[in-house]
C-alpha cells in the first residue's frame, strides 16, 4: 500500500529506530545521566532571552489577524526586506526583498529548490562526508546525488574529482559551510576554484549550473574563522539559511533562501521557488516566527558554550590518542576510527556508554560523528569513558 | 533552467498574479475601502484571546530548548496524545498517539500522504466543483486527478459517475467536508454510500483504496448541522485537520493527519508519513503551536460574526436574483452565473469593485464563489454594488 519509493526507506527506518532504542535502553539499565548522547545535533544553548521577548511583544501589541493570518507564499514583505537589507549590510551584496523567500526551515528551502530546477534524471553534485538527506531531497525529485570522494587532509572539497564528475547532467552543486559533520569552513580559495570550475562547465555544455549552498551554521564560528558569502563568487547561487541553528529554533521550521540577483532568469525562478512553497504544502514559512525573526536579525545564541565544548572534546581526544581536525565551525568533531569499519567502533564505543554516528551514515567510512551540543557537564563527566575507550586500541 | 514540471505553473502565475493587481489598481483609484474583495479564504476573526496568552503563558514559563527544539518528526508525544483523546471523546473513536502525526497544516499533510502512497500513473478521484490545488499536490507525485462532475441540485458527491470512474488505477478518494467552494456538509447517507462503493471495488480490484478526508472547515458549521466523522465508516481512511480556520492561525501552518487505526497496513503507513514529513522538509509542525493547540482544543473562534455574514449575504442575494445553496459550513457562497461564462460575469463584476473567483477554477464553471470571510461592514457596504450587478441580468 505503500509507493514503490518510499518502501526502501520505510524499511531502512527500523535501523535508525533500533540505535534510538538502544540509546534508551542503555538510559533504563545506567541511569540516563550515565549515558553519553553525541549522536544528536540537537542546540544545547537556548535561544537569546530577545527572541522570546520579541515573541511575547507581538502576541500582545499587534493584531491577531495579521500576526497568525497568511501573506505571500514568498513571506512578509516587510521581513523580506529587513531581512535583505541586513545581509547587504554584512557582506556587501545588492540584494532586494525579491530575491529573499522565507521558508519552512533549510530542508524545506532545498526541497523548492529541487523542485524547482530538476528534471529526471538530474545530477546534483555534492562533496563527501555530506548530510545524506541531500539523497531523499533531490530523489524526490528525480534527480540522482553524485558525491564526491573526501580529501582526508583538509576535508576542503576535492576539486580533481569534481572537475572530472561534471557532465552534461549536472544540474547543481550542493555545499554545505561550515559542513556537517567536520566543522570545516570552505576557505575563499576553494569557492574561487569552484566558480571557476563551474564559469568553464557551464560555457562547455552550454547550460547553467547551479550552486547551492546550505548554510545553517553560518554563525556558528569559533576563532577568527570568517565564512565567505558565495553568492559573491559565483552568479548562479541559491544561499539556504535556517535560524534553527543560530538562535536555537529548530523546532519553530523558519529560514530563507536568497536567489541571488545576478541569477540567469532570477525573476523566473524566484517565481518557481515562491509556487513550490506553496505547493509542496508549506505555503508560507510560519507567520508569527517570521515576525520574531525580522526583530532579532543581530541576536545569536552564546556560542562560547558550544566554543568551550569543542576545545574540552578536541584536547582530550587528540591526547587519548583519537585523530581529528579541530572544526572551524559548527558543534561536531569528525573523528578518525581507530579500526577501519566505524560501525564496529560505534558497537564498541557503546560498551562505554557512548552515542556516535558512523561516518558512512555521511558518505565517509572510517570516521564518526561526536555532536558537541550538549551539556557541558555531561561532556565533562564523559571523558572518562572516552579514554577508557582509547585504551582499547592505543594502549 | 526551470524544471518543466514547474514551467506551464510558472506561465500560469502571470494569471493570478494579474488578478491580484488588478485588486490593487481598484484599490487605488476608488479607495480600499470602496473595493469588495470576495476572492480570499482567509480568516476575518481573530484567533480566541487564549490562544495568544497561551503562547505567552509558554514561552514565559517552559524551557526555551524544548519549546523551540526538534521532537519526533511525527510530533511531540504528550500533543499527539492529547489530540487522540480529544477526538475519541468527541466521536466515539478509539485512536492513540500513534494514529496522529503532526503536520505544517493540511496542505502538508495531503503532501505527505500522497508522497507515501502513490506510485507514478495512480489516480486520485475527487468531486467537482474542487480545490484547484489537489491537482497539484497529486500530480507532484506523479499521480492524476480524476474529476467528477458536479450534481448541481444538492452539490453532494455524484455517485453514479464515482462508480463508473473507479478504476484499477485508483488509489485514493479525496474528500473535502463541510466543502470549499460550496458550503455543503457531505452528509452521512453520502458518506455510507462512498463506503460501500469503495468496498465493493477493493474486492473487485484486489487492492485497497484509501478515503482522505480534507477538513480544515469542520469546526465552521452553522444552524444545527453536524459533520459525521468519516473514519467511522470505512477503514482505510485518513483525516487531514488543521487549525488554520477553527483556529484562525492560517500562517502559522499547523494541523494533523488520521491515519485510521483500522486501516491495513497503518503501522508502515504511519512510518512512511512521518519519514515524508522529514524528507519534503517540514520535518516537524512547529513546535511553539504544537504546545499552543494542545492547551486549546475546546477553544473556537467566534463564528457568529460568519454566520451573520452569511445569511446576510445570502438572504440579499438571493433577493436580488441570484440562485445559490444555502451554505452549512466553511464561509463561501457558490452562486449560479446568470450568464453561461463565469470569467465574463466575474469581469462584469469588477466594474462595481466586486472581486470573485470564477468556478472555472473549482472545476465547475457556471459558477462563483464569494467568499464571507470579511468584514461585516464592509460587507453590508458591498450590497449596492451587487444589486447593481444584479440589475444588468435580472431587470
Amino acid at each position: 500500500m505503500i509507493s514503490d519509493k518510499m518502501k526502501n526507506l520505510v524499511a531502512n527506518n527500523s535501523v535508525i529506530r533500533e540505535m534510538f532504542e538502544e540509546g534508551k535502553r542503555l538510559a533504563s539499565i545506567y541511569g540516563k545521566e550515565n549515558v553519553y548522547d553525541f549522536s544528536l545535533g540537537n542546540p544545547s544553548v537556548p535561544t537569546p532571552e530577545k527572541v522570546n521577548q520579541t515573541i511575547i511583544d507581538i502576541v500582545k501589541n499587534e493584531d491577531s489577524l495579521k500576526v497568525h493570518g497568511y501573506m505571500s507564499n514568498a513571506g512578509f514583505e516587510e521581513v523580506r526586506e529587513t531581512i535583505s537589507t541586513s545581509i547587504n549590510k554584512k557582506f556587501g551584496t545588492n540584494f532586494s526583498k525579491e530575491n529573499i523567500i522565507m521558508v519552512v526551515g533549510a530542508a524545506s528551502g532545498l526541497n523548492i529548490i529541487f523542485k524547482s530546477i530538476l528534471n529526471p534524471g538530474d545530477e546534483v553534485i555534492t562533496f563527501a562526508p555530506y548530510f545524506m538527506e541531500y539523497n531523499n531531497y533531490v530523489s524526490g525529485y528525480d534527480g540522482k546525488i553524485i558525491s564526491i570522494s573526501p580529501d582526508t587532509k583538509t576535508f576542503q572539497p576535492n576539486l580533481e574529482e569534481f572537475k572530472e564528475k561534471i557532465t552534461s547532467k549536472t544540474k547543481a552543486v550542493l555545499i554545505n559551510t561550515p559542513n556537517n559533520p567536520t566543522g570545516v569552513i570552505y576557505s575563499e580559495e576553494t569557492l574561487i576554484a569552484i566558480a571557476e570550475i563551474l564559469e568553464n562547465k557551464q560555457k562547455e555544455f552550454g547550460h547553467e549550473i547551479f550552486l547551492i549552498s546550505d548554510e545553517p551554521y553560518r554563525e556558528l564560528v569559533y576563532d577568527d574563522n570568517e565564512v565567505p558569502y558565495v553568492s559573491k563568487y559565483y552568479k548562479n547561487t541559491f544561499i539556504v539559511y535556517s535560524y534553527s541553528k543560530s538562535l536555537s529554533l529548530p523546532g519553530e521550521r523558519i529560514g530563507y533562501v536568497v536567489v541571488s540577483n545576478e541569477m540567469e532568469d532570477s525573476e523566473n525562478i524566484i517565481t518557481a521557488l515562491t509556487i513550490s512553497n506553496r505547493i509542496i504544502g508549506s505555503v508560507n514559512a510560519p507567520s508569527l516566527m517570521q515576525l520574531v525573526i525580522m526583530n532579532c536579525l543581530d541576536e545569536k545564541v552564546d556560542i562560547s558554550i558550544y566554543d568551550k565544548n569543542r576545545s574540552l572534546l578536541y584536547d582530550s581526544l587528540t591526547n587519548y590518542g583519537f585523530e581529528c581536525i579541530k572544526p572551524q565551525g559548527a558543534f561536531y568533531l569528525f573523528v578518525k576510527t581507530p579500526i577501519d569499519d566505524d560501525k564496529e567502533f560505534c558497537k564498541k564505543a557503546k560498551e562505554f556508554n557512548l552515542l556516535f554516528v558512523p561516518g558512512s551514515s555521511f558518505g565517509c567510512p572510517g570516521y564518526v560523528r561526536i555532536s558537541y551540543c550538549v551539556d557541558t557537564n555531561m561532556l565533562k563527566n564523559s571523558l572518562q569513558a572516552f579514554e577508557k575507550l582509547s585504551k582499547v586500541y592505543f594502549s
